[in-house]
């Protein structure tokens, strides 16, 4: 079964506890769960990673990618300045799709910005955890593609 | 059965024929047929309507939102200079989702910026056709859950 | 009796029921009339027009401004953006008043900037629907002069 | 009778003496006559006040605000820069209207720009001396509808 | 005979009647005689078209783009705005010459900038009405290489 | 005993009356008088000063700074365009406090610039009335120290 | 006794051994003694943590932030550019004080901007060691009042 | 015979040598053969130069312009920066038009930007070396004109 | 005998005090005094005036304008902020010189721009009191010239 | 023998796997060994560390800065906002080459942006896998001199 | 006898020809002739230079320099630009003043911008050809003091 | 023997007297010695050229381009607006190195943007003469690769 990679970046692991407003009721955990099942139903085994580091998120991809076939990912603040990150995912030739829960372009000028984006397959904002089923439905298809 | 209207901007109406290598090879209509079908299966009526007129749009916008629960929107180059279709999509208080087929944030400096982007619900970007259905699953969860 | 035209741009047909903490309660219908009835008292005859496309402001400023004396103009968010119809203004040679119901000074940054202001007599902002019985009681004034 | 505060700033002392192609020919005594005059006739008293110091007018402004209902002010140049001026304004809980002579959208790039215009219920410019007489008339309904 | 368009945006129907210091003296519908019987001598039906409306500019480009050969274009003030005129430029996959009437260049600095500019072939501005036949001399020559 | 000058620039002495969610409710007279109190603990004199007038605070700094040992300035809004303030300030050769009552970095982009910032010895914002005292704690041991 | 949060950042470790001219000859160490001994007398236990990374302040911020009442930090150069940091110091919903030991307006342009200052309660510049027990006194002033 | 001055500037003396992609396979003596010839067919000596010196194209333009009728020039790089240049040519009193055989408006973003255009009578680009011809054929009947 | 106005603005009334390697060792009485009999010589009464006030300057300048025939001002730091100053030396329609001590070009970026410049007739920078000698020669010539 | 630190940011570890058209075909580890054999050359031992993580390559500076006595590195994607390793690599008092391996001058405009390149001493870009070596050579001269 | 070099730029050696409205009537022959008459009653020879060439101007710097004792200059449009003509100037150790005839702060935004100015003692612009003849009574009492 | 073009810009020639401390006390003349002789031991010929004229180096570089094998180039000033000369160099199919003397990145920051830089195999700044050396080893080691 192939495999894809979720990756939440800084500050996610407080899901449900930060400011729910703004980022919803559910915790992480309860989030991974949710696309590890659904990833299973979709044929795809969904290897989760959080971390507050930008070196050890690079670490992980780069150590997981030459196994997995696509990649989902929440950067967290590194969207505006984790450049290395940017890079390490550029060089990762698979499928990537960077998820925001809230919807970044509604919020201050500089969180428009995402210097990820660039180099991603694509990006969904503003959706909540929806964001990150919606993206593995895709993610899915493209890896049966063979994208 | 209620309505979600999905709405498509200007050159649009050329899909499949228009750079197949940015915007893929299937034509509107057929995506249109796919997204009033998935739409059936979800529960939701989809009213379908493209214009290269950002008035039209404004007109088909205003006329049938009160009846509707919710709007799909490719605001095609209109997303980079359309305030007036902004403003049109604020003052319908219903979830919105933007799409685009290809990956703005991947093109010229000047389309990653999205005068629509803060008065929607979210964003779908890059996915190809692929983001229209991913919208609309989306979009019936938030209608049944009256959001 | 000299006429003046009174023009609203994009999406001011739903006055009244559009955001009203922005814009107020009365209706365009109502602003209109009470607009046409003041130009009466002052010697004008006010012709009214609304629409949602720019080219179509365009045309009835072309057909109509030989015969008229004066303008009135909210152009709604093509203030912002509408070149076109800054340049049909220019090239209508009568007095014309830029009427803005909210402060649009008040507001996002990107509102604070008209490309009709520079073309017109003056502009009146923030002023709620007295802004245009206050414009037309100074539009009435420069026609009787002549300017 | 209530009071409305009526402020000129810098170098408006020497309206109809300063350039009069810009300003116009009325003295500011003249024009202050006819607001006062004016003013009787909507139940109005109007105090009228012009220095070359910021920091006179904001004095005035503070020593008179707690007593009066409303105010007009012609900023001068300070439009630009007198911050200290808007947050005076700001302090103000009244209705304010800032008036132009002249349409500064159609002058140099950096008159575009009013400092003041943000914390002021609205604005005129371009009308003339008009501008004025049409701000007291807001100006008196406003404070009649206790706004 | 094979077919160029000869499209005039905004505010061109007015040619002759606008600002003739700045614009030239004769009209579009002299002017369009002209370039159709040039076209004729050099072997070229030339179909001729103005709008005020974009998205009617858009329409005709659609509609009439693929039986041409080429496309003469004076977007108006469009040119600084109308990015889905540039999108529908860009589909067109003919040779284009942009030209303006004014040097562009010579005038307000936000007129410098054309957005059309990056999609069409070339681009001539500031020779008055003859701009629009020294496009059509070179148009017709690139037809005939095939380019 | 050594002096310690006390400046407070436009509106603040409106304290306690001015905007209190943003500027706490302490009068300036309460202030002034735990500021010299507090001086006082600590073997400093405290002088007083507030103006809206640039010109006046200049005039206090020039005639007080040559028997004066340090400076507590709160600028008000000159603090963002007032540069003969600031040339005032640097040319007095004493250790200088900045302080602002509010978090000017939390506010309005160009609240976020201090023009004085650059030629103290350091400032303090956000801490309400408490900034003020911190200010004179720090300032008596740098006078203390010679500094 | 409540905790109050001690956080130095990236290089802070070398206080007193790097640029005494900039930032004074005394260590971390020796500064953090003063601290933790101030704080007992104000009745706070200070928890002092320094890092170079990140992700380690983030991690001990959200660690020991459900126990704490305050914080005082010094980001060093993450001021300028850690948005995960500041994502993290916003969620942690206690009075927050920032801290620089050289006055950073008087540094390079770009040491003038601090992502982390609109998130905090206030900021102390310039100050030197002193900026650090003067943020305590505030703090242990704004925790007694249950801020 | 009336003259006019034929002037290209830096690198374009390696025309049909230099990136034949961008700039064609014509050498310059062959284009400056081409417009010679026309030239006498319409009338016109046509004195041709070439130099990589910014100050020797001007020694050159100071030297002719008094015996001249008209310039075509293609400024090459100078375009951008030759602000001398710029001067020159605003000071012969004579029709110019200017030339780029590539589509600068296509290329690099600094591109764009013409120094020389406001001062010129007109712009012609992306014609490649019809451009010249194009530019000779307006500029003679410009001379006829007496324009 | 004609009058000139010489003007010195905020913080020059310390000069010789003031930061001498920046502006000189002569105090501003001196360089009064020097201009006083310099004009003398030249057949000028000078009319000496300082204030750190930019009222007192416009109502000094109002005041004696219409009996002076020329102006020499340094504007101190009034020259980059001084909005209402620039419109007041505006209104004078007589000669005016600028003068810096300092050559405000090799200072801070921002020190660079004037807004005063721009409405007078010259400027003098960085040549120390000399400059004021040497404005005064060529105020003397423009006077006699009628200028 | 003199120690020289050889270090090595984000994603350089996958050098050789990491597009090489961009970056050449050698991996990280057969770069070291040659830069260590051509140190020993010269008479230097050469310290390698690589890394991911902006605070470990700080950690592993602060900890072998004082026994060596030259810095090579290659920040990786860190040049463009590792502002903490800019003050640590300003805090070590050595001589330091930057290196690139590409020409970051070609490339994206924000890569042309090095926030360490002014604290170092000489920055080497474009030449592969030699600008190591190229570096070292002059790092041993400057050695040497005692520089 | 001192020397002191008298160069000017671009275009002036067609002063007096050139647009008199904005550079006077006199040529440059009569105005080199009256500066070299007055250099003499200075006790200074002028050695006089024009040239459109940068570099020859750079050259004729270079080669007389190190005899001479100041310089007055005019670089015309290439203050603007010339970066190595601002190099050179910077590298003769000499009193420069820079003169401009036109004031360059009433034209062009672009033209306020001197390159050159930052590395001269001083600047004086707007007062026609007596602008060289003060500076150059300026820069014989600088060098008679020997700076 | 194969043959490399070594080039230096305008005041390159004062090199050793220019500015000791930020280019060294070497003169040009001892430097090209040294680069000529270890050229010959890289079987390396090296022709060497300055001019203080961007045409000289032009000239220069398109006459001995076509049989050279390689360039190093250190333009001067001209790094940062000499746009001819970069498509000169661009022109030039040949490996280029561009050499820096100082680190331009640790100055004005203007002279942090080099126009050459895009269209150069690599750059080497702030190693001093040394960084010629540098550049010729790695320039004879490409075109030993034949690259």
């Amino acid at each position: 079964m192939p495999t894809a990679l979720f990756i939440n970046g800084p500050n996610l692991n407080l899901l449900g506890k930060r400011d729910p407003s703004q980022y919803g009721s559910r915790t992480l955990a309860q989030i991974e769960a949710d696309v590890v099942e659904k990833g299973k139903a979709l044929g795809l085994e969904v290897a989760c990673f959080q971390s507050n580091h930008e070196g050890a998120i690079i670490d992980f991809l780069q150590g997981r990618a030459s196994k997995a076939k696509g990649v989902i990912i929440n950067p967290g603040a590194l969207t505006h300045y984790g450049i290395s990150l940017r890079d390490a995912l550029a060089d990762v030739r698979l499928p990537i799709i960077e998820v925001h829960l809230s919807n970044i372009y509604a919020r201050e000028e500089w969180r428009h910005r995402s210097v990820t984006a660039p180099v991603v397959t694509g990006q969904i904002s503003g959706l909540g955890w929806r964001g990150y089923l919606a993206a593995l439905d895709v993610l899915a298809a493209l890896i049966k593609e063979g994208r």
